[in-house]
């Protein structure tokens, strides 16, 4: 990457928030299976994202996140009431933040305009930033691909974080602990930072990110 | 569906070839950790098929089968030397067919046209056709998405098979086991087949298959 970016651009399920703090509750409906049922449905719910995207049927993140957990549910053969799958679906509104965002954030924003772009449903992306109380790091600058009716990593979805700054795609870097998705961004065009929490090997897809942290502490340490 | 099709087109990886029968050579490369490795490659294989559609970054199948063995091998923390891993991709021209196909082959061909429509670069698909020996049952008719510059589901592939076979879409029936693959030929307009050799549950992708049979065997029963 050439010079630091004024605007940084974040993922948000996996990225600021764990989308495996829904295992407590899937294990206290399940015991034992709350872990297995968690992965599961994160798993799919990406693919479900990837095959929707390219076979031209966009659904919404939401729908798309209640398939991929009915898929699980059926896949591990477990049970579940609709009081329990509303539960469920309900907790991806309230998933945690990791536990260094806040103060991550709060020294990335120095000078910084900061901003989320996810494949989730704008309702839900409201949900989750105001659960984690992250308003004001963030104001409007909330996007989500709904307006490109297409998930990520299509171009068209990056697009809309340039178009939503009102920048250039120079000016942005693009955060992400998707490897994937680092990759998508980076394909795109932007500078790209990979949080990699899981020390997973990088993506081979071709375009590598700029740099790999282990989480936004150490992100906002390197950018200053 | 509303008439059988007479024309029949087969997914290859998974469907008509057994995509774990490598797990024996890995097994024997990386004692105890085959099945994993062959499970993660597999799993990885797709992921970027897909991710590379959608980000506009098609490369070749034989690329991408190279590229996700090299990612499950670091992700395993499995040391192979060139020699290993070549002959690991060499595995894939040499898939065993499921033992079922032979017989169910003969019979779906009796006044039907077979083909197939594969991610498979053609030399891979070619070299994996004549080492199974199944050349008699689809002559030319070995169609590979290379030609389209991306992969399933994206609805360009499906498209080759009615333009190969010179055949309405309405004409063609599309046989898969893998599930999303069945739900993409499906939302393109061909009747599908899933192939359910695992017993997983149905895909919620919004085109379920028409059939569910649990190998080609059952299937050749069922068409007559």
């Amino acid at each position: 990457m050439t010079a630091t970016p004024d605007a940084l651009v974040f993922d948000a399920f996996g990225t600021l928030f764990d989308v495996h703090s829904v295992t407590r509750l899937a294990e206290s409906l399940f015991p034992g299976r709350g872990g297995a049922l968690s992965q599961a449905w994160r798993t799919k719910q990406l693919e479900y994202t990837w095959l929707r995207s390219l076979m031209g049927r966009y659904d919404d993140f939401r729908r798309v996140t209640a398939d991929a957990l009915d898929w699980s549910l059926e896949s591990l053969r477990l049970d579940a009431s609709r009081e329990q799958r509303t539960a469920l679906e309900r907790a991806y509104r309230e998933l945690e933040a990791f536990p260094e965002v806040r103060g991550a954030l709060e020294r990335l924003a120095r000078g910084r305009t900061l901003a989320i772009l996810s494949n989730g449903h704008p309702e839900m992306l409201d949900a989750v930033v105001d659960h984690n109380d992250l308003r004001a790091w963030f104001g409007e600058r909330v996007l989500s691909v709904h307006d490109a009716g297409v998930f990520k990593p299509d171009p068209r979805t990056y697009a809309l974080a340039a178009a939503g700054l009102e920048r250039p795609v120079a000016a942005i870097g693009f955060v992400s602990s998707n490897g994937w998705d680092a990759a998508g961004a980076k394909s795109f065009g932007y500078a790209a930072w990979w949080v990699n929490r899981g020390g997973a090997p990088v993506e081979r897809l071709g375009s590598p990110p700029d740099a790999v942290v282990a989480d936004l502490a150490e992100l906002a340490t390197r950018l200053g």
